[in-house]
């Protein structure tokens, strides 16, 4: 999948990411994945569903994935987080 | 799938949700489902991922499904909650 086809979900309001998503989809995707860490996951569900009720009702879930990663805080103390992809499909 | 076997995320810590999956895979059921609205469903995703990377290793991801569920709020106003369902099921 290109670079251009994931979104990151951070601290902007839901609409931002969602409209990313919907213009990945009309420039061409055919698919394109959310993906979100820790409070985030939240809202890349949001943006999935704003986008997929409002906006482009032909697009559908292809799959979800949720894992752990760990990360370094400032003073290298490792934490886990969690996180969530979702992977969206434009049918033609 | 019986009631016993939904576990609906709130706003208590996260172990509280970990601990009550975890007994009912010990009590002997082999699936169980964790379900939550809005900003709970990080906390959700988190549950997951500590049962089945702290607690039960044989705990698999069957199925996660997300959607949208219409809320009245308390003056007859609707609102649009995300939700998530997180499939966890136990390999004999």
């Amino acid at each position: 999948m290109a670079e251009d086809n994931i979104i990151y979900i951070g601290q902007k309001p839901v609409m931002n990411y969602v409209l990313a998503v919907v213009t990945q989809f009309n420039n061409g995707s055919d698919e394109v994945a959310i993906k979100a860490r820790g409070r985030a996951i939240s809202k890349a569900v949001d943006t999935a569903e704003v986008v997929r009720n409002k906006f482009l009702t032909d697009v559908k879930i292809k799959e979800i994935k949720i894992g752990t990663e760990e990360l370094t805080r400032g003073e290298g103390e490792m934490i886990n987080v969690s996180s969530i992809e979702i992977f969206l499909i434009r049918s033609i």
